[in-house]
Parts: C-alpha cells; structure tokens; sequence
C-alpha cells in the first residue's frame, strides 16, 4: 500500500508542519490539546507532489482515501454530504508549510447543490441566507475551480441588482438571489461547455485538484521567488466541516483575548453576537456585546470559554487572540493566533509571564519588541481624540508637537528663547538650522527622507519630526506656505506626529509618555542577558543627563560641530574659515578654544565615571558658510539697484571666498580628517579643549573623567597615524602646563570602505574603532544620504529593488561584509581594539542583531533609542549566543 | 681569525652586493670585466654591524685590515698616503645594499694635510686648485666627521671675499685660499677642542666611523621608514683612489654613452674636456669637445673609449652613460649606468639589440617605458626654441597647442565651426562644455586637478589640456583673465603644452607626432606577448576610426551622454528632463531617437567586426539642465529692474524645475541606472536606438557588428535584472519589426563597492563587467573626483599620506581589493564572465599590471593611450607570467 496521504486533524501536530502545512498543523495542535475545532482532515504536501507527478490528477487510491475520510466525518457530523436534509459543508484551504498569506486559493461551503441547499434553509430557517451561500459557492468554484473571470458573476449580479432597484448586496431577495444561482449555472455551461456538478464529491475533487494546481499560479511562482520559498515544497490541502454561528439565539460567534490587549491585565477580554457570523463582529453593524455578560445568552459558555483560553495560553505560552462559533450551544474554535497588544501591554504581559512561572526572562524579553516600546518614549497625539490629518509626511522622528509656524532660524531661535513653542518648517534643514532646531518643539520639512538632516538631528534629540511633507509648499520669500488651498502664515499654530507623519491645523491633546516600573525591570533583564554595551550619541551635557537615565554607559559619539553653529560662534567660525593666513585662522581659533573647553567641560563632568568619545570637526567647512546662492542674489539686486560699490565690491569677495570652498560633492570632499591635515591647527585646538577641560576637572578633584579622541573619516593609516602624533603632542603638552596627568585614548571612525579593507593598517594606530555606518552606506552604495530618499530610493523600496532602506536597516550583504572585514582585519593586528558604532543603526534593532554577530563591543544611538538598543542587544544575544 | 671585512673591489661582483653595498659591488663588476676602475676596496655592511655591536668603535683588528689595504693600495698606485710628493687620496663613500641617494656622507681628497697639500700642488703645478682641494676636505671634514655647522665655515669664506672684494668662489686667489686653510683649522679647534689630524690614518679611520654613524642620521631612519628598507642592513664604506683629468694636457675627463640618446644609432657619443675636472664639463663654463675629436688630442684614445664601450654595453646589455678620467694618458673608467635616452632612442636601441642578437625581444620590451612612448603620440613645444613660460598649470593631456584665447563655450563652438584655432579658458569645465571642447585645440583651466572633467574629456579626445592653473585668474563677466599683471582678453593668441603644464604667450612652433615603423614592430612583439585585451574608450566615430589605427580590439566604453550635448540636441535633452508627464518624456524622447540611432549606426560600422561596449545614460540629469546660480542671478536682475512679469514668471518655474532636480553630492545621485529604473523610458529610447541601427546595419548587408549593452551604476543585481529585462524586450521587439536577427549582450559596470562585494549576484545576470575605477576610486576613498585634487590631494602627496594619485595610478590595496573580489566572486558564478576596466587607470602601467595579476580580460582606454597600454599590458604578462 502507498503511504498514508490524508491525516485526521486529530492525529497530526505542530511538528508536522512540513507534510501537513501550517494551517493543518495548526488546527491539528488544537485537536490534539483536546479544544473543540470542527472536525476535518488534512491532504498532505505528498499528495500534492503524487499529484504533479501523475500529471496534474488525483490517482483513484488518492481519492478513494478522500472520499472514506468523508464518510467518517459524516458520521461524526450527523450530516449528510450534499444531503436533502442537514447537509454536511466543508470548507477546502490551501495551506502550506511556509505562510504565503493570500496566494493561493480557498473554497467555502462546499457540499451545495440543489438538493442541499434546500437542506440548508430547512436547517437555518433563512432561505435567503441559503441561497446566498449557493450562489457565493457557485462564484467560488466557477472562478477558482473552472478558471471563468469574476466579471461574468458580477456582471449578472449587478444585472439583479439593477433589476431589483436596490444598490446594496444585503438588499436583494431571497428570489432573486435563487433566480442567480440559476443564472451562474448557466454561465458555467456557457463558458466552459461542461455543467456546474451536482455531485459535492466531484466538488470536492476538482476543488482539491485547483488547490494543488493554485500552488503553481502566477502570483504563488512570483511570491516564492522573492521571499526565497523553495518550488518544490508543495502545498498541503485541509478539508474541515462548516459550521454556522447564525442557525438561532443558541448560536453565537466571537473574538477572545487571553489577557487584555490594551493594559495587559490579566482577565478574559473580547465581544460576541447572538445568532451572527464571524463577519458580523467585524462589519460593525450590529453592536457585540463584552464577553463577561455571554452567560445573560448562553449560560455557563463564559467558564467554558475561560477553560479555552487558559489551555491556548498554557500550550502556546503567550497572550491569544482566539475565534470561536457556537452553533447550536456547541462551541468551536476556528482559530488561535499571538494576539496584537500596545506597547504597555506587551511589556505587562511579558513581566506576569515570568512571575506566574509560564516562560523564562528570556522568553519574555523576545516577547517585547524594541520598535514597540519606543513609542512609548515620546509623547503621541491622544489616541481617544478624532483630529483631521492635514496632511502627512514620513514620520521621521516619534513624538507629537504643537506650535507656532516659523520659517526662519534666527526667528525660532529668538522667539524659542523667549519660550514660545515653536514648529520649524522648513523645505529641508542644514547645520545653519541647528539654532532654530535647538528652539522648536518640532521640525516640519516639504522634503528629504528618513536619514536626511532634520530627521537624524530630531531623533538625536528626541524632537518629533515631519520630513519629505511634499503637499507643503513653502514660499520663503513670502512667509508662507500652502497645503493645497490653505494657506499658513508665520505664527500660525499646528501640530505634527512624528510617531505617524501626521500634520494638523491648530492645537492637538497630546499625551506624556511614561518609562513605567514594569518598563525598567524588563530593561534590567535584558542588560543581565545582553553582551553588547550600549552608549548614546549626545552633543549636549542635557542629552548626556538623558541618555544616563536611559541607561546609557558612556558617549559613543560626541559631534563638535554643533558647537560651531551658536549665533555667538558662527561669526568666529565663519573668520576662522575665510582667514587668509594662518596666522589669522589662529587668531579665530584662539578665540574659540575657551568656548570649547567649556563645552566639553561640561559633558565630561555629567558623564564623569563613562567614556566620552568626541570627534573632531567632521562636516564640511562651507557649511559653516553663507549660502552661494543668497550671496548672488543680494549681489545681482544691489548691481541692478546701483548700490554703494563698497558694499558691493565686499559682497563680491565674500563671494569670492565662499565659493573657493565650495565643492561638487561635499559629502566627499573637504571633511573629517582632511580638514585636521590641510589645516591642523583646527584640530589642534579642539585637542587642547578636550585636555584643558580635562585637566580643569582633575584639578577640582573629579578625576574620573574618560575622554576620548575619535578622529573621522579615515580611509588610509597614515592619515590617523599624523593625526595621533598631533594628538599626542598637545596632550603631552596641556599635561606640562597643568602639571597633571590623564589617559590619552585616539581611536577612528570606520565610514569609508578603504578604512574596512585596511582596517588591520589603520589599527596600528587606533585604540578603538566606531563604524559610521551612515557614511559607510552612503559611498558602499554610492547613495547620497540627502539626495536619494527623495530622488530614487522610494521607487527602489515600492519596486522591491532593495528589500530596506539601507539609511535605516544595515545592508547586511554589503555594508555589513565590510563592518565584518574591518572588525576581523582590526582584531587580528591589536587584539583588544574596541569597536563599536554610532550610525543610525545602532538604534535599530535588525541592525543590533548584525553588530552582535559580528561581535562588536557596543553600539551608540540617540538618548532615546538607548531603551531599544538595550532590549534589542539583549534580543540579539538571546537568539544567536555568544 | 675574525671573518674578512674589506674586500678588494677586485675581489668582488654584483652578486655580493649584500655585503658589499650597490656601489663597491657596481665597482668590483667593472674592475672584474678588466677595466681600468681606480683601485680600491670596500669595508663591508658586515664591519658596519660590528662597528655598532662595538659601541661604535673602529676594532683594532678592523683597523689594522684597512691599514694593509691602503699599504698594498700605496704599492699600486705607487703614490704615498700623506705624503708629501705624489701624494695618494683617497675618497669615502657610503653604499647600502638598497640605494638611499643623498641620505648618507661622502668625503672626498682624504690625505690631504699641511705638506700633502705641497705635493698636489707640485703634481698638479696649479697652487690654487690644491689649496682649494685642501679646504674642501677640511671643509667636509669638519662638517660630517665633527658635525660643525657648514656655515661656520662659509662665514669664514664670505669673509675672505669681502676682503678680497670678490663675489663669486672662482676669483679668491691661491693666497686667500691658503689662509682660509689655516682659518678653517682653527675653526676646528675653537668648535671642538681638537686638532683637525694631519695623520692621514686618523682622518680615514674618523671618516669611515663618520660614514657608520651616518647609516643611523635622521634623514636616513626616515628614508628607510617610508621606502620599507630594513634598519638592520647597515651600509658599506668604499675606499678608493682618487685621479684628476686637470693634471696636465696629458689629462682628460669626459662623458660618454655607447650609443646615441637621441636618435639610438649605434655610434659612441660623447664628450671630453682635456686639462679638466669632472664638474667642469657639466658647469659649461668650457665648451666640451665631441668625442670622435679626442685622438687629436690623446692619440689612440678614442680605440680604447670604444673598447671600453662596447665591453660594458655587453656586459649590461643596455645602452651605458660612462664617466671617465683620463690622468697622465692613463684613462680610468669612473662610474657606468644605464644611459638615459629619448622615447625614440628607447624603441630605436631595443629594436636593433634584438637584430644584434643582445637581447630577447621580451627584454626589449620591457627596456621601453610605456609613459616615455606615450609622448611620441602628441604634437609637442619643438624643444629646440626658448620660450619663456609664462604660467604653469598641471600637465592634464599631453600635446601642445595654440589659438585664440575663448572664455565662452557657444564662442568657440561657433569659431570653431568656421576654422578658427581655439583655446578654451575656463575656471572648470563640465558636460556643458563639450560643444566648445570638442571645437577648441586645447583647453586650459584654472581649477581641478590631473583628474577633472577637462583633463579626462580632453585625455580621451588626445586633446592638449592644462589644468589647475592657478596663478590664472579668470573674470568671465568682463571677458578676460589675470596671470600676474598680464592681462588676457579673448581672442589674444597663447600657447600650452599638455605634457609639460606649461602655458606661454603667443604663437610657438610645435612638432608634429609620428608613430615610426619602428614602434609599429615594437607593439606587434608586445602584442605577441601580452595576455590582456585592448580596446579603447570612444564616443564618435572619429574617435573609434582612431582607436583602430592604434591597435585597439573594440570599443570598451562608448559613452552616450556626449551624445546629448550638441547644440541642436539639448534643448531637447532638456524638454525631456523637464517633462511633467511621462507622456511628454515620451514626445522628446521620440525625437532623441533618430538622432541617437544615426549616433550608433556611424560607430558600429566605423567598428565592424569588433565588439562596441555602448553604456547607457550615466550623468546625473542636472548637467543637461540650465545653472541654478545663472538663473538665481537673471531673476534677482530682472526682479530688481521691475522686467516683465511673464519673463519673471517663466524664470521662475524654470528654477523652480531645474531646482527639483538639484543635488546635494550629484555623484551620489540621481544617475546611472538610477535614472534608467526611475525613467525607464529614457533606457527604452538608447535601447532601441542601439538595435534599430544595428538592423539597419545587417540589413544594408553588414552583419558582423556587435554592439554590447552595458548599464551603468549598478549596485545591486536586482537593478540589473530589471534593466536586462527591459533591453531583452526591446531587443525582441526590434527584431520583430524589423525582420532580423541578431545578438544580445548585456553587461555591468562595477563602479560601486557594493557591486564588487556582491558580484556572484550581480554577474547572474551581466554577461560582461568593466570596472569603472574612476567611480569605484571615488566610493572606495570617499574622494571627489572634482573637488579632491584642489582641496586636499595635493597636501596628502606632498606629505606623503598617499603615495600616489589614486585616479592616477590604481589603489591596490583599496581600490584594487574591491577589483579583485569583483573578478573572483563573478566568475564563481559565472566562469565565462569576460572582464575589463574601463576607467582612466585602463592606460596606466602600474594599474593595467595589476589588472593582468588578477586576470581581467581586457583593458580600455583613450585612443591615444592604446599603444601604451598594449606595451603595459606586454610587461605586465613577461613580469608576472601568466
């Protein structure tokens, strides 16, 4: 005999996932734990390959296994299959052993035809219902089965329709609809020349036949190319009777969680209707009742029900969300899922879960997902109040705020100092934004993408975020800006969500956000478990303060230059940059070194006992500059105006200059290191900063201070091994004047693809390194961060080029190859060399589970990413060891 | 006993160079091939390390060694060391195993003192030639032996002329010279409280101690360090007699080479200058005689110069530059190196040394320089007129040209039309700039750098070019430019010359370029031996025309933006970009598509039978489109003036347009198959135009073209999959309308760090890769092509940080990492998968041996580099096998 090709739900299991399919697994887990499913049976992945063997049919033993196991479940039914009276109606689905959620197809009440359709008004006492059922089941098997376009059901329905004056399906008679199914019928003999059978087990066959036949459709073929299914899988076919939750007030049907989804308490929480079908709690016309008051209709079901939830909750070991029908005071459960919860619940339900001993911390720490608890960093829009969406842009960085419109920088800075909350928008920001940004509660752009400036500064800062809005458009000129017919003026009020890209006219409630009790315990687990270290990017001693309480160990990433950007340095900076000589760069540079060491004075103290890595000056030196373009223009007015020619001859030099330092492509030009070698007494200052407030700090007894010097975008050793000399020479220095001593640490960032390939070189010289994986995305994919969200990459993601924006999760394949590289090569010349990183992606969790793999020491990301970084390190070494 | 330590030079060879240095064994190999070398003996790296291991003391033993040399050294010369007649001096010299030149002390006339002095003076009969000897050896001998500041010394020289009122050293009498000699002394003893010794013993042991210590001076730790020669070499001490050719009219000295370094004939060529000292013939000061001339004044002399010759050409088996003195008729063979010699001499010498039977032709290959021979392709400045230069720039393209100094590109494009010879001025050029270009001799910027836009244009065009000149200051408001107090308006006439950066004033006559017969037979030996393919990179049919005159085997890129340049074409290149609809796209597009169909049709035919590389759209759309700081400008102008609203208005939305296609870094934009995945009807239209002109071909009956297809900027395979696609398609649909059949090649660039790191994907669906090392330079460094040079490249080569010019000479260990990983993981998948390059390093020696290392298949370059990358190709495979 031939191998058993057709199992009972009752004798199969999770494990069999691989010959029964997920589905059939399923419900065979839920047979076997003893729950109430309606009975069934499951056609095996092999019948399905015996089937394409045999030429696309079913062998005889195949169908004589099928039509023995329909038998049985008429028995076990009490129904008849296709009978005159209570007929017995199956469902056939496909189901295979990986999840292809919609591909393939599904055939509802089977087991119809004009003898049972009869049996089937007798049993409901709704001959309108029966015969919607008939006419569906029709639809179903002409179009999946018989291949015939739906338009030729629909056309004639819509004919009926029409026929009948009504516009709504659920308005048609019950005459009507029986006239259809006469109609479909003949539209089967038109279309294909062969009758709509009669005969359910000819249904059920040619229905079991299409399923198997389905695996190989069009859309199944594309689906498993791209998610990498292999072809020869198969599909496995499961065959369940119907059951109604509409037969009579003994029926009912219902959703039920486990535990409640929104607070995760733990108490039975759903809603059923009386006599109703599963759609109907979902269409929302009729009123569910909670589930707590099922026993007023059905007495005693609300125990049963508990006992039902308890066994799935037990045996799956997480909170479920569970569909059930009771037809005729007969319960079933037709499905059980993870159930979906908020944030706060999923960290309630994570935290009981371990105290009432049902899973591990480290079960429950997988259970909490990083990107869900970030929401809960921010404030939101109250989710209880109905506010009109304005418009949307991309929700660059979570959390809700409301304000007045500004256009212009130094009007949010001077109007933010006076404490005005304020909304900047603005087409897209700039280093120059930085004052203004500092003063906003929220950042609105018309353009850029995730990664672009606003949006990586905002979420360093925790400010919400609006960027790429393209139904914004800005008139600078004017002080304006239009969403189509509205227009805002500066001083207008609205509100933004950066948690949903969401813009709104006038003021919105919004609610705080909490880091609960139950919050921070689970935190404590994940650092118990987590191998990666965890720093935050902080330019700031208030964002220093902030990312302690988050949990972070140290400044992973400490950026300079928006030091450089106050409307008191600007003005030294910009001398600094235009100087001459270098001997009036220094003069600049003399008058910025006490600035700085006040900076980092002041970091270093509220960060005394952690590392604080500080990078030199890294952007682009005409950034600090006037723009070219204004320059031009106010240069072109004042001529065509006839000016005073000393204005306009000191307009034109300062033209002159700033454009000797503009460039082509910045983002590769003159920055990071570069600048440190052309014109090193820049760098040197910083230095001296650093150490002076270093030793300012030893001398008023706080001596736990842990600078350390990172200097950017190296991609050759010899450039590091310069810079190290320099930084060695002005410490030995600074220590001299002070007479006091310190730790001198100099390590680099890793963000050109040569510094990776020649990482074993560039260790020679370096303490640590810190991948900066934007910039390493930036030239591993020739992308520009600024230029490709908005000019290619949305089409790149629509069109499945790319599987992710690689500014937002690390591109495993490429970036990460050379992060694998750079570590391997680094490690094998000094042994002990920390590496970490401080891109965007040490906040994101995909990316954390890479940089544990590749054995990283830490990741550094923004004060309020450090909470998901801390349960994402922790989620990363939990599913991959050590 | 002790090991020996001084070695008779005759007693050595050029196999002992370890031990005895480059120089004593260079010396030992002549004195052993029996020519007259003045005798002498070498002390060994060997006696060096004892020497240090000593405490750095002379041993006794070690002492008494080289005393015995010169005692048998006195014998035979039958002079006396010291001695007061016919005295023997002797010069020390360093020699390492590895060339340091200058790194380490020489001393010369040893032996002289207070009655030596006497006897020079008495052998030579000239006083003041043997007191100056004198004080030189003082000189240098209390400066390298007793480290007493030179200028001690020349105080006390100005002194002495001051007195005598003499300016220049040539004047100061016999007199002034003796008791300059006496000064000097003093000198000595005042500085170091020792007596300069007169014993001749003491100075030779002091000075060889000297020369020891001088293997460890700064300057040569440092030379060991950059050039990677080990510390523990140590260096030789040579020890020789010194002969003077200013004895009498029975002495001579003179240069020779064995045979002519101009023209390479086989003929001893040469000078002498009878009476005279070595530096005399260089300083010019007394006309030298030919060499043919010297038997009437030595008779038989020139028989044994020839001898001499022909022995050491023999022996090298090259042509020799030999220095000679002749003392009392008794002539000494000083020194001999392979002779320095034209780019026609270096083909003319290989050539007939292989006809004589000297050499293999693979050695005569390889005595070619590739970079020498690419100067026979360009016209040049005739070297035998003096122009005074005006103003230098960096050698961009090589060739010289002359012509009306233009600073507008639609001037020169309409001069250039009517005849009239050109030369555009430009701060820098770009795209736009072609039509002027291409219409232009030369091209002379005042920005950029050996890689910019002009530079590579005008390379690939083999058009002279001169870029970076910065003491050019160009006002193109005005029409002019500045080089000092000079004044250039348009139309003046200049000069440049490419290979040179030199830029002149006026006309200069030039020289035309010839490819003799004799390179042609060169090239085809090479060609014989070199394993990598040479085609050319060529946009015209002109260009293609050239490239097969050169020897190149196909077009390896043939750029199509070029293409969209002309001035007919433009404006509706610009229609197209600007299109707000795909609709109206599609309308410019159709009328492009003629245009580029007849672009294709003259360059395969001009390339029948070879392979025609095509790559698609690369440049970011924004270089076709109008500046935004011109129109920023016009509309403050016109804004300012009150002009009319509609101009105003139409101004505006061009900028508003020209804006929305505006990037940050455009290298890392918008282009490539960004623009052919974003547009793809843009692709479609070359597409179709390639294989529209490809049937036209076949069907007018030439049916061996091959154009291939390659997209550009791919980073990703899924980019190509699509694009191949859409070729594939159009490539059906053109046979099928027009009836014919032919074959599709699709290919990649890899240009992007990602593509080479993902290449097993990539070449799954690319037939062909050519790297672009250009590009694949710019992501691997994180360097601007554009902005690098002139910002901060200059500063990393001046201080060493890079050894080369990476978009000069390819990066091997970044760059060409990134290449090797491309070839390797693309042929995995693909072992077929053909191979090139294509970027500027595809006519680089050094870069096109390294693309021999890792197997490419073929390299490709500007026309006029072919004949040097066929060469360059031929050494890489004799070197490195195959």
């Amino acid at each position: 005999m031939a191998n058993k090709l057709v199992y009972w739900f009752r004798e199969g299991g999770e494990e069999m996932r691989h010959l029964l399919g997920g589905k059939g697994a399923g419900l065979a887990e839920m047979t076997r734990i003893g729950l109430p499913v309606p009975p069934g049976f499951t056609i095996t992945t092999e019948a399905c390959k015996i089937y394409y063997a045999s030429g696309q049919k079913l062998p005889d033993s195949l169908k004589e296994e099928i039509a023995s196991h329909m038998r049985e479940l008429e028995k076990e039914m009490g129904k008849t299959f296709g009978g005159e009276r209570n007929p017995l109606l199956v469902s056939v689905r496909s189901g295979a052993p990986v999840s292809m959620p919609g591909m393939m197809d599904t055939i509802l009440n089977l087991g119809l035809n004009d003898q049972s359709v009869i049996g089937l008004y007798e049993a409901t006492g709704d001959r309108r219902f029966a015969f919607d059922c008939y006419r569906r089941f029709i639809q179903m098997f002409g179009n999946v089965v018989l291949e015939i376009p739906l338009s030729e059901f629909e056309n004639a329905f819509a004919a009926l329709k029409s026929k009948e004056g009504v516009t709504e399906d659920q308005n048609v008679s019950a005459e009507g609809l029986e006239s259809l199914t006469r109609e479909y019928k003949q539209i089967i003999v038109e279309k294909t020349g062969i009758k709509f059978p009669q005969d359910p087990y000819e249904q059920l066959f040619m229905s079991i036949a299409a399923v198997f036949r389905s695996w190989n459709n069009e859309r199944a073929i594309i689906y498993r190319k791209v998610n990498k299914i292999p072809d020869d899988l198969g599909t496995a076919v499961n065959v369940q009777a119907m059951v109604f939750g509409n037969m009579g007030d003994d029926c009912a049907t219902g959703v039920m969680f486990t535990r409640d989804p929104a607070t995760g308490e733990n108490c039975l929480y759903g809603e059923y209707l009386v006599n109703a079908q599963g759609e109907d709690v979902v269409a929302g016309i009729r009123t569910p009742k909670p589930i707590s008051q099922i026993d007023d209709d059905l007495p005693g079901m609300y125990e049963q029900l508990k006992r039902v939830a308890q066994i799935l909750e037990d045996h799956y070991k997480d909170m479920q969300d569970i569909e059930f029908t009771i037809e005729r005071n007969k319960l079933y459960i037709l499905q059980t899922r993870t159930g979906k919860r908020t944030a706060q619940a999923s960290l309630e339900i994570a935290r009981s879960m371990v105290n009432e001993g049902k899973i591990s911390k480290e079960e429950a720490i997988l259970r909490v997902k990083p990107e869900e608890v970030a929401r809960l960093l921010h404030r939101g829009i109250d989710p209880n109040i109905q506010v009109e969406v304005l418009a949307r842009g991309l929700p660059a960085s979570p959390g809700a705020a409301t304000g007045k419109v500004i256009f212009n920088t130094r009007v949010a800075e001077s109007l933010g100092e006076k404490g005005e909350k304020i909304i900047l928008v603005r087409p897209e920001t700039t280093p120059e934004d930085m004052p203004g940004i500092v003063h906003a509660q929220g950042i609105l752009t018309s353009r850029g993408g995730m990664t672009c400036h606003a949006a990586i500064v905002a979420r360093g800062m925790g400010k919400a975020a609006v960027v790429g809005c393209e139904a914004l458009k800005i008139d600078l000129e004017e002080n304006r800006a239009f969403i189509g017919d509205l227009v805002l003026y500066e001083g207008d009020i609205i509100s933004i969500d950066g948690g949903t890209g969401a813009v709104y006219v006038g003021e919105v409630p919004l609610v705080e956000p909490e880091m609960g009790e139950t919050f921070k315990e689970i935190l404590i687990w994940a650092d118990e478990m987590r191998k990666l270290g965890v720093e935050a990017n902080a330019d700031t001693p208030e964002d220093a303060m902030r990312a302690r309480e988050f949990g972070a160990e140290g400044i992973g990433l400490c950026r300079t230059e928006h030091m450089f950007m106050g409307h008191d340095r600007l003005p030294v900076v910009q001398k600094m940059i235009l100087a001459d000589t270098e001997e009036d760069r220094r003069r600049a540079l003399d008058a910025l070194l006490p600035m700085q060491e006040n900076d980092f004075y002041a970091i270093l103290k509220a960060m005394r006992g952690f590392p604080v890595t500080i990078r030199l000056l890294d952007p682009p030196l005409h950034e600090f500059l006037p723009n070219v373009e204004d320059l031009v223009r106010s240069l072109a007015e004042m001529k065509a105006k006839g000016g005073p020619a000393s204005e306009i001859a000191s307009t034109e030099e300062m033209l002159r200059k700033v454009r000797s330092h503009q460039e082509m492509n910045p983002m590769l030009g003159m920055r990071g290191c570069r600048v440190g070698i052309v014109y090193p007494e820049i760098y040197e200052m910083q230095v001296r900063a650093i150490y002076q407030a270093t030793a300012r700090l030893i001398k008023e007894g706080i001596d736990d201070v842990k600078p350390e010097v990172m200097i950017p975008l190296v991609g050759e050793a010899r450039e590091l091994e310069v810079l190290r000399e320099m930084v060695e020479q002005v410490a030995e220095d600074v220590k001299k004047e002070q007479g006091v001593e310190f730790e001198v640490v100099v390590g680099t960032m890793i963000e050109i693809p040569r510094a990776a390939l020649t990482a074993d070189e560039v260790a020679e010289f370096a303490q640590f390194f810190s991948f900066g994986t934007n910039d390493l995305t930036q030239t591993t994919f020739g992308f520009s961060r600024d230029d490709a969200e908005a000019k290619f990459l949305h089409k790149y993601l629509a069109d499945k080029i790319l599987p992710e924006n690689p500014f937002a999760v690390l591109d495993r394949k490429g970036v990460g190859y050379l992060v694998k590289t750079g570590v391997e090569l680094g490690r094998e010349r000094r042994p002990d060399l920390e590496i970490g990183v401080c891109g965007e992606h040490g906040g994101e969790p995909s990316s954390i589970e890479f940089f544990h793999m590749v054995g990283l020491d830490y990741v550094s990301c923004s004060p309020y990413r450090v909470p998901v970084a801390r349960l994402a390190a922790a989620h990363a070494a939990i599913r991959n060891g050590n």
